[in-house]
């Protein structure tokens, strides 16, 4: 199996964008997905609002990360990966870790202080795949929303 | 009373970095603040990673809120309202709605379909200000944090 970690394209949008939708489902918030694929590849690709990488097997995009540079006060510019996500029948092959890796690498590469990203308070096995990263998970904090749709 | 609520300037950044320090102080991290104020304003100003309003009263900065750009899959762009502080001596005076409102008028402008940010679980005084937004205030997500200092 020959799995390759590379930057996203143009042409892996509609491929992203399923797996986004897949990973909001298995979120249980399907119906708040109101990008559209369209929407993602402007943002990534014109906009330069968020940057992506993708896990290939033999042609069929199985994984991806989707990061940006957001801002602490306390710490200056921070990668914040918004989503993470493989396949569920492409799991425990190590992709999810290659990923990762990717990820760090790339915070390290740009010399952030710090990198940030939420996950579920019941998703047990991706808690246990962060800490098996090392990382803290923070239960102090809560999310504060407005919507303006 | 006179408050002024305006876009910040270079010259404000030493005041807005002792608010974010008495802020850190406040929710009892003032060791996690590594960014400088020199740092704050090439971040501010030069890179333009994030921007900040402030609140004034005869000359004095009071308060400010300091945002930049997010993404969310789900959404697309959003607000990301970083850090929004009043001084203790300043608050009951309406300084935060006055900052909080200007922040919704930015986000509305920029057309952004969310606007995020977080609370501490025992910051009840905060918890309280944001109920009368109307805001949502979810618990189901943990933070994760690597750190690369």
């Amino acid at each position: 199996m020959n799995v390759v970690i590379r930057a996203a394209k143009p042409t892996d949008v509609p491929s992203i964008f399923e797996l986004i939708k897949e990973l909001a489902l298995y979120e249980k918030a399907p119906e708040q997905v109101s990008n559209t694929s369209k929407g993602l590849e402007e943002d990534l690709f014109e906009k330069n609002l968020c940057q992506a990488i993708v896990a290939e097997i033999d042609a069929e995009i199985v994984g991806f990360a989707l990061h940006y540079t957001s801002y602490s006060t306390w710490k200056g510019a921070c990668l914040y990966l918004e989503d993470f996500y493989v396949k569920e029948d492409k799991r425990t092959l190590g992709i999810g870790q290659l990923l990762f890796d990717e990820i760090i690498r790339i915070a390290k590469e740009s010399k952030v202080k710090r990198m940030d990203w939420q996950v579920l308070a019941w998703n047990e096995p991706a808690i246990r795949f962060y800490q098996k990263q090392q990382a803290i998970l923070d239960p102090e904090w809560l999310n504060g929303r407005l919507f303006f749709e």
